[in-house]
């Protein structure tokens, strides 16, 4: 199986990338699980290019070694305001429970990597180890000029026609996401079928039909988890959830609470909380699920102005049951310990599964 | 992690589960496999007493090996005449294409095993090496009496309530069906929200949570995906549709044929076929999901007698897009070869990808 780049970023001694998780992980998340040897992300599309430029910088005064910097490359979100204004509608009782209203309109709050020029030559300058996408693919000139800076590129693909897509864009290596993952669906477009491929199937498949390095994602907590993704042909493993509970997260308490009491129980798939699909605690948020259809919640990421203004009004009353409390199916195995000393447990697991597995 | 009495096997030298198929699998099959090192298995639930047991004297004359019996513990479907009068009334112009109508009334074609004491006097007579449920759990006396019998026995949870309540009734172990499986999904109870766990993380729940060994299932196509399923925790793997297309398969042409040109694309999940939720191949019957809500479908498996009553007036002109053509999310990875050279070739895979991740 191709290894790839990725693998040989001097410090890079694990195969083993911690998530980037807009509003979870952190420099100091990032620079403690790479100086602890593996990949850290930070996750810079909920900011503009200066804001992402600090992040960097931040990661960067905590460690010289390799990092990965996240992008969402989702299509616009197109307003409709009919669609929204309903959408707001329909939450304005809730809203009124802790005494406010909700959003009286409805803003593009992420932009898109797609049509963000200044984020773009940010990297350029900043020249981060590697860059990641999420929801898509940029441009291919964006493509042709990060790559030109010898940044190693990393794209999600949930699918075997996304996998194909992201090869033949000269992509480093594929995250292949599976059904399993916490956080959003990285599927290119939120409204196209989704054959929620599993981590198991999903990587086998992509593995075996793509020439290019597979990354793998969803349901992975553990060192056993990465040794199974190894197994499967992957050239490392990319684990979320497990990285929430960190000393580092900047998950909230409600958030963290959340996750020690539901963990594992029952997460719920939903475009509810932000316009896409995404999968998240059985929080009160969550447990509106099913009261909608997918065609009137408003577009990723115009649904969630609302979605966090909903959380915010909700817990400025004290109750934490309306936050993006992301989470994957494996949640239940969720550690709270510093990262550096989750990558050092998750190293240590890792070895003793290939061990074990070795012939005896 | 415990292994159990099922490896212990005199003969079984692989950990490699053929899933029974009911269907699809054959006494030819098993005990091809049975011979070649892994356990065969056949299923049984579609018959009575007396048809199972010249299915396990089948096996026995060709191979003196352990082999797997498999039952339907479902809950007996509760007739509904309005419910079924109408399923059928929907389905009466697609029987009128293939000139016939819909079956005059659905009938309960599978006894459950919950109610069949003839099957259950037969088992402890005949006495295979193992016996394993899907659906549900027998009767606690029946464990008693199969147990007692000595028969090794296993159950399919698709969650950890599911498989809290297999260790707590004496089964010696639990196969955990991820949802990237094909055919029936064994959930308890069709009508329960379903977490729709993957087979990476639900494995893991699995092992770390229960003391009981457990079978990993669903999405493991070839030697890597059980060096995989190892690596989890899991003392075996269960594949099924890796073995759908061998030689001794009883998939018919036109089930064979879709699965080489649909295999891998976009398996469905549905209960249109039988009344339980079951992944399929993206055939004609498959694209008629959507179009109803779950509590039209009359309860398996009496809307399994129309559906297999769809198949044949269908075939008989020639249209074999209303088969069950059961597959799982890897189904991509299929391969057509006899059962013991496929057996062989995970064996040669599995040595190979332990092989590979052993430390250097």
């Amino acid at each position: 199986m191709p290894k790839g780049r990725l693998l040989q970023l001097p410090g890079m001694r694990l195969p083993l990338i911690q998530a980037p998780m807009a509003g979870v992980s952190s420099p100091a998340m990032a620079a403690a699980v790479t100086e602890a040897g593996a990949l850290g992300s930070i996750a810079v599309g909920a900011g503009d290019a200066e804001t992402a430029r600090r992040l960097i910088q931040a990661v960067r005064a905590r460690t010289a070694g390799p990092f990965n910097v996240n992008l969402f490359c989702h299509a616009p979100g197109v307003a409709d305001p009919g669609k929204e204004a309903a959408w707001s509608e329909r939450f304005a009782p809730l809203f009124g429970m802790f005494g406010t209203r909700p959003p009286a309109g409805l803003r593009e709050i992420y932009r898109s990597f797609l049509v963000d020029e200044a984020m773009l030559r940010m990297l350029i300058d900043e020249r981060p180890a590697v860059v990641s996408f999420h929801f898509g693919l940029p441009t291919a000139s964006a493509i042709a000029a990060l790559r030109a800076a010898g940044i190693i590129l990393l794209a999600t693909a949930t699918n075997l026609a996304e996998a194909r897509a992201v090869a033949a864009a000269g992509i480093d290596a594929i995250v292949a996401q599976g059904w399993e993952a916490g956080g959003h669906r990285g599927m290119f477009d939120p409204d196209a079928p989704d054959d929620k491929l599993g981590t198991m199937a999903l990587v086998r498949l992509l593995v075996a039909e793509i020439a290019v390095p597979v990354i793998a994602a969803g349901g992975i907590m553990d060192g056993r988890g990465i040794a199974a993704a190894l197994a499967l042909g992957a050239c490392a493993a990319q684990l979320g959830t497990a990285f929430v509970a960190t000393d580092e997260s900047m998950a909230d308490a409600g958030y963290r609470a959340a996750l020690v009491e539901n963990g594992g129980k029952h997460t719920v798939m939903t475009r509810i909380v932000s316009g896409r699909p995404a999968r998240i605690l059985p929080n009160r948020f969550a447990a509106l699920n099913g009261t909608f259809t997918a065609d009137q919640v408003p577009a990723y990421p115009r649904a969630y102005d609302l979605g966090k203004a909903l959380h915010a009004a909700a817990q400025a009353r004290g109750e934490h049951g309306y936050g993006a409390h992301w989470a994957g199916q494996g949640a239940l195995l969720v550690r709270a310990m510093p990262a550096a000393k989750l990558v050092r447990t998750l190293a240590g697991e890792l070895e003793q599964a290939i061990h074990k597995r070795s012939p005896a």
